[in-house]
């Protein structure tokens, strides 16, 4: 019984996505706003497939109410109806979703305590006015390590691919200070950024997270919680 | 040979479309903006197919380099790469194309020579000074009579059922005026409006537009042929 719902539904589905593979085509010859003259055989042409099938998508968007159809001595003549229009606007819609937001992505990683490397280069001024400047707030001294599992590795190799924010490098009399490559993000909620050092042996499976708060306590973080780091790119 | 060329077509299609289900299906489930969990089982109830057409599917979506995939012995982590985001992106401009200017429609019809019965009513000051609110011109005395051919009745219909601008009725010493719906328009880039009175005997196949220029001259139209209407619903 099981099986027999899944196999209706595995038809369905394929029909709707045949449906609106043609209604799709339709519509992008304007016939959701205008009649359009086309002959199956035409039809047939535009989506690569059989006349046959061609004339039998069209009848089954016809007897689905999803398109208006006239034959007259000229010919063949469609138009998009409003249920149709709505098919192809649940499509429209789901796509903005998918697009919305888009320069935003997710980052799991495990936390892990560090040797505190990170607490002195955050406090170094040469830094600090620039985090200031270009990140819009004054961090905590210290910084929040996450390991990146494996499985999450795509989006840590995205990080190294974009251009993100650059925090320059500058000397003091001691020695010189390189490059960093900041990206703004959001830990459930609470604002800080991504500082990546633009030096060659830079682990690549660890990410390292700024913010005004001191993350491990605000958010009653351990070694070895996950979190989830939002990244606008 | 040209059948080889169209079967292969016909397949190439196919093969996109279903792609595109299952990739679309992904990214609605956030996978352009992070590593998702999901094991081929979860995938194939998700779309209603079986399990080994969502493995399949998925396998085909990493071969086209439309997703990356990592497995661990947690499970099944997909994303959506570059690539990917790349024809689901070309889908929603598609989509977006067949949805911006979606308030306008397109009707044909063919001029014809009225009894001046247009041009009487448009002179009348009761309509004039709401024209010249409404629809924000002072029209030419006489309408542009267009008689609508019988396959682009489906627009003509859906004028009856859209609200349009209303052009109020009134009453002179001897008479009473009916209402009258307008939209705006524009034909060949000329703006106008469509009006149609409110009376229950105006032929369905007829529509008139008023302008503020004589459009039969402005166009060099003559009776018999065809123009086609912009109608801002």
């Amino acid at each position: 019984m099981v099986r027999d719902i899944k196999t209706f539904k595995f038809f369905e589905v394929l029909l709707i996505y045949e449906m609106l593979e043609v209604l799709k085509a339709l519509a992008m010859m304007n016939a959701t706003r205008k009649v359009v003259k086309i002959s199956s055989k035409e039809l047939a042409e535009h989506i690569g497939q059989s006349l046959q099938t061609a004339a039998r998508k069209l009848k089954e968007l016809e007897d689905e109410g999803l398109i208006d159809r006239t034959l007259t001595k000229d010919g063949q003549f469609v138009v998009i109806t409003e249920k149709g229009k709505q098919l192809l606007y649940k499509e429209y819609m789901d796509y903005k979703k998918i697009f919305d937001d888009e320069g935003t992505i997710k980052i799991k990683g495990e936390v892990f305590s560090g040797v505190g490397e990170g607490r002195y280069y955050v406090s170094l001024e040469g830094y600090r006015k620039q985090f200031r400047e270009k990140l819009g707030f004054d961090p905590y001294p210290g910084t929040l390590n996450l390991r990146i599992p494996k499985e999450e590795m795509y989006f840590r190799r995205r990080l190294d691919e974009e251009r993100g924010i650059l925090i320059e490098g500058f000397s003091t009399e001691d020695r010189t200070f390189g490059e960093v490559k900041a990206f703004k993000c959001r830990i459930n909620g609470i604002e800080g950024a991504i500082v990546i050092p633009k030096r060659t042996h830079y682990p690549a499976e660890i990410l390292e997270v700024i913010s005004p708060v001191k993350l491990r306590d605000k958010l009653g973080l351990k070694d070895g919680d996950f979190v989830e780091v939002e990244v606008i790119l």
